[in-house]
């Protein structure tokens, strides 16, 4: 079987700091939309629709660098479960780019109606998703499994907005069915800040099992299985 | 570097039978989800709502079993691509089976309020749906990149109804304030409906992208890029 003596380290950092573009991106493309959501700017709102290029890209760059480290350098244990962990990262976050679309989508329709009320909550809750991705990202490259855990902390403060803000808006709509079509734009918005959170929890919890070869998805025990 | 001298297609095979029996638990517990919402079972929603147990355990067999397969048997080019791909419908059909817990979870709340409507297009959002998940998984198994073309096709029809759905239960909620709240819990269930399909075509992806290396995502031209 044919091998490249290339250097491992260096192609998962390369990795790396291709992913930490990645996510730059992503949560850039989140800030973006929800600000225009919030300035009520069309202009900013489509070029969120249309800005999806440079992360599609990268989207299949990245992939297409852990199938070459996967091939050509076959890692094992520790460094096998390094690019397992970005094979999956880099789907979570080109979701979170296409959750960004489906918020500039909300923020369109919701831009043609009269503003229900002035949005605290939705910038929060972006706010928080954003710090959420960041952080995973940066234990995903320190392998900080603190950090990690943190983010996984983290996700209940969205779920609390997201539960306030429904309450809210369902007492706008309840008042007024003149809110009802742009308070429903807004209520979608809240969930798909609430699913890059979810991204981010998922990021989490790859980089928890990467370092440490245990899996906190679904809460499960330690099997004593031997990944890797 | 130690080698195990095990059946690489074997376990591949075994893989694949794992992650078939994963696709059938998963479309059955959307099924559940929705058929205790139609009958409105508030026990049934209870039996989906607990039941993730097998399906959890069965994401981290799969999982266990794809790392197992990469550090074991190093495989390249088509199998190596195969294996990566089952990483990835893994974590698919693990949030299907989240998805049915969201579904479940609206569905209690909306049979605590008078029915809004008799359920028609959820029912059928919900078959089209199932039906491009075992589909794609089909698709898998087989090497099928038709029968997975023609799942990427399906999403419209999803999409179509979800749009339908929406402008009729808008119209509820503008009509009577008492139905804002469970037509909500509708829309939404409609929406969980809606990602499951994405989750298949997910699936349909990885499937064309396994036997062909060529990258459907994002409608990429081909990039003349050797993979594996």
């Amino acid at each position: 079987m044919e091998r490249f003596a290339r250097h491992f380290q260096e192609d998962l950092d390369a990795l790396k700091s291709r992913l930490l573009e990645m996510g730059g991106l992503a949560e850039d493309r989140v800030r973006r939309a929800v600000q225009a959501l919030v300035e009520r700017d069309g202009g900013d709102i489509d070029r969120v629709l249309t800005g999806d290029e440079p992360i599609n890209q990268l989207h299949i760059e990245i992939d297409d660098r852990c199938f070459k480290l996967l091939a050509l350098q076959q890692p094992l244990a520790a460094d096998l479960r390094a690019v397992v962990a970005a094979v999956k990262i880099n789907t979570d976050l080109e979701r979170v780019g296409d959750l960004s679309i489906n918020i500039a989508e909300a923020a369109k329709r919701y831009i043609t109606h009269p503003p229900v009320k002035k949005l605290i909550d939705i910038p929060r809750m972006a706010e928080i998703a954003q710090l959420m991705l960041r952080d995973a990202l940066d234990a995903f490259v320190r392998r900080d499994t603190a950090l990690a855990q943190r983010v996984l902390n983290e996700d209940d403060k969205l779920d609390a907005l997201k539960t306030q803000i429904f309450r809210e808006l369902l007492t706008y709509m309840l008042a007024d069915p003149a809110t009802i079509e742009p308070a429903l734009d807004l209520l979608l918005i809240s969930r798909h800040l609430e699913r890059i959170g979810d991204h981010a929890t998922n990021v989490a919890e790859d980089v928890i099992f990467m370092v440490s070869a245990r899996d906190v998805r679904h809460h499960a025990h330690e099997t004593g299985v031997q990944r890797g």
